[in-house]
């Protein structure tokens, strides 16, 4: 049974409810929440006796006493707890409540059940006021235990789950968490875009957006109906042409009238028309439009090629070189073939950047960010973290209340290596060998955190080979003023830096790596132009909740999950 | 002089700010926010005395008394107003600081400046911490006045304007001001997908995201560098295969030794092998892949086509079947070739959905939604409306006031199409002709709102012949459970509907409009099992934006407008 009050602090509705001993009704419906009936912290019991009209899905239903009455236990969402209906067999047909999945929507007495039962409260149906059957013979996911992979191919109805709405309340708490983090702290939400002609790190992984290709279906059935003329008809066209032309030539000639003249020019001008129209009809072909060889992207809808972003970084950049602190919370997207359980195609990313604002600022940023989702979570939403420790990861909940109270450790990564290497020596045995000038693998990051520290780590000062042209070079000019926040289960939850914010050193670092500079003289205008100290870091939203819930795989904690082979609905 | 607090209420900052008179210092900052000292309600006199370190970029800047010191506007984004900085030349070189655009950090105490001057509080500056040197011949958006459309060819440095940071902070808080709304309100927020495989309203008008493409392309080039093979060369593999093939067969007739035998055999393997990859490198053809003459979209990323949402409103409906209240906020797209001032390729939608819920519960959400926005703005960013009603709409306070305190008109379409036919009657010249049936034009919706009412109003039960499928079909059988919200300036800002929630007429209505059922099986699902009430609806955020501030274009209140031939970073 729920104890604790997930709503968000500020609801009025809920501070009433604590108050007085009465149901608040729905603000925009004619029922009111079950958990404002079985999520107070008497579980209802002071309700009993009021009148209400509660609605919501039949979790368990079965008739009892040989038919006279039934049980419902009903669910709208809320929380994850249930509100115990009863109904009399006087009220309704009892056998089109109880299966699985129907919606009901009744009016009824809240009444304190008899001693000894694990309810505090229950509603006793005086009306069933309407019912969304189902027949349990066709019903996808009926009450039998369901696999999450087995969810994952009828997405449409997953929701009704526990586990999947109780996900869906943890991953709305993180983002209105999030929100808050960033508003509290005078941050901007900045709308970064999602459609983007930068590519941020390099090529390779992005979708491409396009309407080349359906412009061309489109042109294709455009020309089967009605084919572009032949060599013949352009050829009559021509002769029509040449034929007015001698006859204006020949009015002209015989000093016709002018209205004669005037009429063939018009003639004339009609048949020329006609043989521009054709002519210009007879070059459309089918197919993807082509210049020299290569796809012509001046004809494409935003006359040049376009893709799915894979971070707001770069854009967001010019927000906190204008207006200091900005976030972006939005969707970014990789197109690789990875078939695991922690990537995605599609996935949500936070991404603050703070200017006036060196490495160690990002760091302590970013460590309160986190602990601030720990107390969150833990603050509005402990039932469905119970759930979760029931059901999935007895230890979520400590590590939570453990990550929000512990300092974050940060070491160097030379530290990290000489602490990888140590282990080794001790007889750790990891399958990528760990050496300086290395990227970090996710054994190596797990073993900082869960074993060797047991807590949240932050490395730092990474080695300039392994990562972004954009990072800041440290006065070693080996490293880069780069940091990592690991956490035990995940590992890496968030990747940041301090950005070069030097136009010489960036220009140079651009060069260095190979990539060409015209694409990105808008980014370094912000050092050109009145240039300022700044750092920013990225969270994978879905990484946090994997970490936060326990849940093995990323596909399960977001509600269209998008991988190779699949993009349901 | 902003008198009024735009930060959101939980700061606990600000909050400390106005009880105390010391100044906080930025969370993840060594400098303070230009705005806890300007936007306190005293200007900042009372922290006079003060010493703080400040950091922004120079509005304006002039050297003074024969060049002995510098006057310098400071704006750091957190609010619209300046911190007037005075920087003696003893201090630091002032040509390097005065230029439009200059970021610099210095440390001062502050002074209440000699009375008859506008500021309540300046800073002098006791040391220079870090210049960001900008020069003022190279500056794109250097200190003159420059047009909206001129800023939108330098989206990277709009941002350091006045109106494009107003617009970025009321932006923010309207966005946050709709998750505290949905949020106080018991929704939860669900990411619907951005890539999708349904497509919500027929298609035509969708952006196709394809790997297939990027795909060819890689291929072109890795068959130029390594051509395939050509017919000889096959045929030759080929004649290998059978010669290997006749050794094996003479050696097993002449009896020879078993190691003579599978060493022949396992030269006969080789080539066979070496046959099989020619002839499978021989099929490589460059192009996108097709089959029966159609691109074969099974080799495509997600195995079929897919596209950018238009909607999110299908997927969230899936939530909304299951834990009864959700919303959806997040980017759509059209892939419309519109060129107007009210039209983006890509914009951020809001899109509530409740269950238990009917139209009038429907009206009732969008115009608590709508009050509770402006009086967010009021509340929260009145400095920032009082720059945009004296730069671009004298009205837009009194119009935020008027949609706050008013209640919304609600009247039927048929009222409507009567109201409008009496005006054409009395003298108004419409462009659409009005008659019963017809979709209302904005022209008409503008004259109600604006004209008619001068006030908000609400317009719902309209022809079914004009709207979508999966509107709630009414008892006259004519009309649909649909309505839009009408306000000044924009006309429509929001459009909903309750849902068809009974599977019969959906499905007919499926037909009726000649779609086909296949695609459209799981949305069935969600009315074939446990079927509920319910509504919805979605408002076009840059709309608000627009109708709040009174900004012509749609594509100076997005931070990266996508229009067709644009799509700039």
């Amino acid at each position: 049974m729920a104890e604790t009050d997930q709503a968000p602090p500020q609801s009025d509705q809920l501070a009433a409810m604590n108050l007085t001993d009465s149901v608040e009704k729905h603000a925009f419906s004619d029922r009111v929440l079950i958990r404002s009936i079985v999520g107070r912290p008497d579980g209802g019991a002071g309700l009993s006796g009021q009148k209400v009209r509660a609605g919501g899905w039949v979790k368990t239903g079965r008739e009892q006493g040989k038919g006279t009455f039934a049980f419902l236990e009903l669910n709208d969402g809320s929380c994850p707890a249930n509100l115990q209906v009863i109904v009399d067999a006087g009220v309704a047909v009892l056998s089109k409540l109880v299966a699985t999945g129907t919606c009901v929507v009744v009016d009824g007495i809240l009444k304190v059940p008899p001693e000894g039962t694990r309810q505090k409260i229950e509603l006793r149906v005086e009306k069933v006021v309407s019912v969304g059957e189902v027949d349990p013979a066709k019903y996808p996911i009926p009450k039998t235990k369901l696999t999450l992979e087995f969810l994952r191919d009828h997405l449409h109805l997953r929701s009704r789950t526990n586990t999947i709405a109780a996900l869906a309340r943890i991953r709305n708490a993180l983002a209105f968490a999030t929100h808050s983090f960033f508003q509290e702290h005078n941050f901007l939400y900045v709308h970064t875009p999602i459609i983007t002609t930068s590519d941020c790190e390099g090529a390779g992984e992005m979708f491409q957006v396009t309407t080349l290709i359906s412009e061309s279906e489109k042109l294709e059935r455009e020309l089967i109906k009605s084919p572009p003329p032949s060599e013949a008809e352009i050829e009559a066209a021509r002769q029509l042409v040449s034929e007015r032309g001698e006859a204006v030539k020949q009015l002209k000639a015989a000093k016709a009238s002018k209205s004669d003249i005037t009429a063939s020019v018009a003639e004339l001008n009609k048949a020329k028309e006609n043989l521009s129209k054709l002519e210009e009809r007879s070059k459309l072909k089918p197919g993807i439009p082509k210049k020299d060889g290569k796809i012509d992207y001046t004809q494409d809808f935003f006359a040049r090629q376009a893709f799915l972003t894979v971070s707001g970084q770069l854009q967001v950049e010019t927000y906190a070189c204008a207006v200091s602190n900005v976030y972006t919370f939005g969707p970014t997207f990789r197109a690789e073939q990875s078939h695991t359980s922690r990537h995605l195609a599609e996935f949500w990313m936070v991404e603050p950047e703070i200017a006036f604002a060196d490495l160690q600022d990002d760091m302590k940023c970013a460590e309160a960010y986190v602990k601030y989702m720990c107390n969150w979570l833990l603050d509005k939403c402990l039932d469905d973290m119970e759930f979760m420790a029931k059901s999935y990861d007895k230890g979520c909940i400590d590590r939570l209340k453990m990550v929000a109270s512990t300092p974050f450790v940060r070491i160097t990564y030379t530290e990290a290596v000489e602490l990888l290497e140590e282990a080794v020596k001790g007889g750790k045995k990891f399958e990528n060998e760990v050496k300086w000038g290395i990227d970090l693998a996710s054994e190596h990051e797990r073993f900082l955190t869960e074993v060797k520290f047991q807590k949240p780590v932050i490395v730092y000062n990474y080695p300039k080979g392994i990562k972004a042209f954009y990072m800041r070079l440290n006065d070693d000019l080996k490293t880069v003023a780069a940091m990592d926040v690991l956490v035990p289960k995940v590992g890496e939850l968030i990747g940041g830096s301090q950005r070069e914010e030097r136009y010489d050193v960036i220009r140079e670092r651009i060069s260095e790596m190979g990539l060409p500079l015209e694409p990105y003289e808008w980014y370094l205008d912000l050092r050109r132009f009145g240039t300022v100290k700044h750092c920013g870091f990225g969270l994978g939203f879905e990484r946090m909740i994997l970490f936060a819930t326990g849940i093995d795989n990323i596909r399960d904690v977001i509600p269209f999950p998008r991988y190779p082979g699949r993009a349901d609905l």
